[in-house]
């Protein structure tokens, strides 16, 4: 992994882009030249990648001209237009938009899941949306030793998902509320202030949003597991940083909660916190700032002889973003393929 | 309903009490001699009951002497001494705690799915939990015409649920967070404020909390259905009022989710709330202060063919604590058992 490569990070100045610059740094990646590219608002900051200092530049093809190494975290729009500009002059993009995700030519990657599908990329790659990757981290052991039949998942998404202007209109909702002052939401449909709504995305005709269709598409795509039953609902909620959700999972046989927990602890990125008694399960606050994904309230599900039921939390900035597209990145290194 | 009835409502001063005074007169409950009881603590106050106002008296069994029907919602312990005290001079009591919910001898009861369980009563009858409420309201229309075979449920539950030093503790935490400050929680094992976490209750040896148990007993013994397979996560969520839930079910047949919101809306007391497109689903700041339950988001569940899924939320201190009580007492009223 000696090799620099000329990375660019286009929406450097999201809460993404912040997180990857960090684990950039952090991580001890071979970075060569290195781009910081956003809007032309953002165009003349400085942001800080370790001991690095850059100016942010405008994103334009131009600026993205000979990059080896493309991460972008920013809108649909921007994906869609930039996504497969890099692969023209042999670079790789990594992609965190759910614009590509589904392509057949496109890897979709959870390293820790499915590492051999970045050998097929053709100079673009996904990771999944931040609510898919704790769920399917969890199921990738079970189904390896038990057989997922059915998935029925209930998520708790921080406001940190949408980006920064949600990150703040949840703060300031707040400060409006406990002032007793009144509060308009303009980046959500609802005021996300001490309340919480099962909107993200768009509203589909069959009633579910493209959020709970992700989970459900990704899901397969990662497993390798195209007829997997799953449902879910997807619901935000006033939390800062930190996604969650309830799962119940039916297996081939019924399975022992202990037995579960050494398949999950057994995963690699996957930490088994379950000890409730003590309090000890994983919640946002827990996760916030870390690496894993956590797991934990592993138990038999009560209305099916093989279910399973748990509890499973992780930084959606991080594992739920920016650090899978880093991990997707070292791989291709690992494997030659960058 | 014209005989005055001499009511006592044991805390008094707390977030139940509070509601249950509102809605004695807003709903014109016949009311003859009203006693505020509470802790020692909080005796002297004044409280407000319609054009009414009473001084809280510390609660005794002297203080509720002779009553005719008495509210508790205070703590497990009061309800456990005071429960069936009135009952020995011919009073009813309606008790909001778990602790005499599943005994039977006890009527569960909610209104509009079982009220003529309370021709059974011997003195005492109990209010399901908050968040029992919310999806048996739901699951008995669906059960009558359908055939419920199982339920996956994942809550959604505002801190009003544990009480007021809950509710503070929420804003406070909101107010330490926002300035930057340290805060320790005492109500809670952990932050609530931008923050959740999976305990409600006491874990028990399967690793299941009693306030999951509690939806799993008392869904069934209030629908009447021994059999019914039910499995819950309860999760605590920085909402202030509001209990939400997600919820799956397998019914008899397949059922059109235009079906079923007939089915839900013909049940008194529910409300569908279901336009997503125009961002109409019931959330918590819809529900607060209504006396309704709210359901929305019907929809095929993608992982079973006979499954079904929705949404549902009911501010949790009326229909999901007072309003029940006072139904109750309506009923008995009604039917000439009080």
């Amino acid at each position: 992994m000696a090799r620099a490569i000329d990375v660019a990070v286009v929406g450097a100045t999201g809460l993404v882009g912040e997180v990857l610059l960090d684990l950039l740094a952090a991580r001890r990646f071979p970075l060569g030249r290195l781009r910081l590219l956003a809007s032309a608002r953002s165009a003349g900051r400085r942001l800080r990648c370790g001991a690095l200092e850059e100016t942010v530049q405008e994103l334009t093809p131009r600026a993205l001209e000979g990059a080896g190494l493309v991460f972008i975290s920013a809108s649909d729009a921007i994906s869609r237009e930039y996504g497969r500009l890099a692969a023209r002059w042999g670079g790789v993009t990594i992609d965190d938009s759910g614009v590509w995700r589904m392509d057949p030519e496109v890897p979709l990657v959870v390293p820790e899941v499915n590492a051999a599908d970045v050998e097929l990329h053709r100079g673009l790659l996904s990771i999944p949306n931040c609510s898919t990757t704790p769920v399917v981290m969890c199921l990738a052991p079970l189904h390896r030793r038990f057989g997922v039949r059915r998935v029925v998942a209930a998520t708790y998404q921080s406001v940190s998902g949408t980006g920064r202007a949600a990150a703040e209109e949840l703060r300031a909702g707040c400060r409006a509320e406990l002032a007793g002052e009144p509060f308009e939401p303009r980046v959500y449909p609802h005021p996300i202030a001490f309340n919480l709504f099962p909107e993200i995305g768009s509203f589909q005709p069959d009633g579910y949003t493209s959020e709970e269709w992700k989970m459900v598409r990704e899901t397969r795509k990662i497993l390798h597991a195209e007829e997997l039953a799953i449902a879910t609902t997807c619901v935000r909620v006033p939390v800062a940083v930190g996604h969650s959700a309830a799962v119940h999972v039916e297996l081939d046989r019924p399975v022992e909660p202990a037995e579960a927990r050494r398949a999950l602890a057994d995963m690699p990125g996957l930490v088994v916190v379950d000890e409730p008694g003590r309090h000890a399960y994983p919640h946002p606050r827990l996760a916030a700032g870390q690496d894993p994904v956590f797991v934990g309230r592993v138990r038999k599900d009560l209305s099916h002889p093989n279910g399973l039921v748990f509890w499973v939390v992780l930084d959606n900035l991080r594992k739920g973003a920016a650090l899978d597209a880093l991990q997707i990145a070292e791989e291709l290194l690992r494997r030659g393929k960058l």
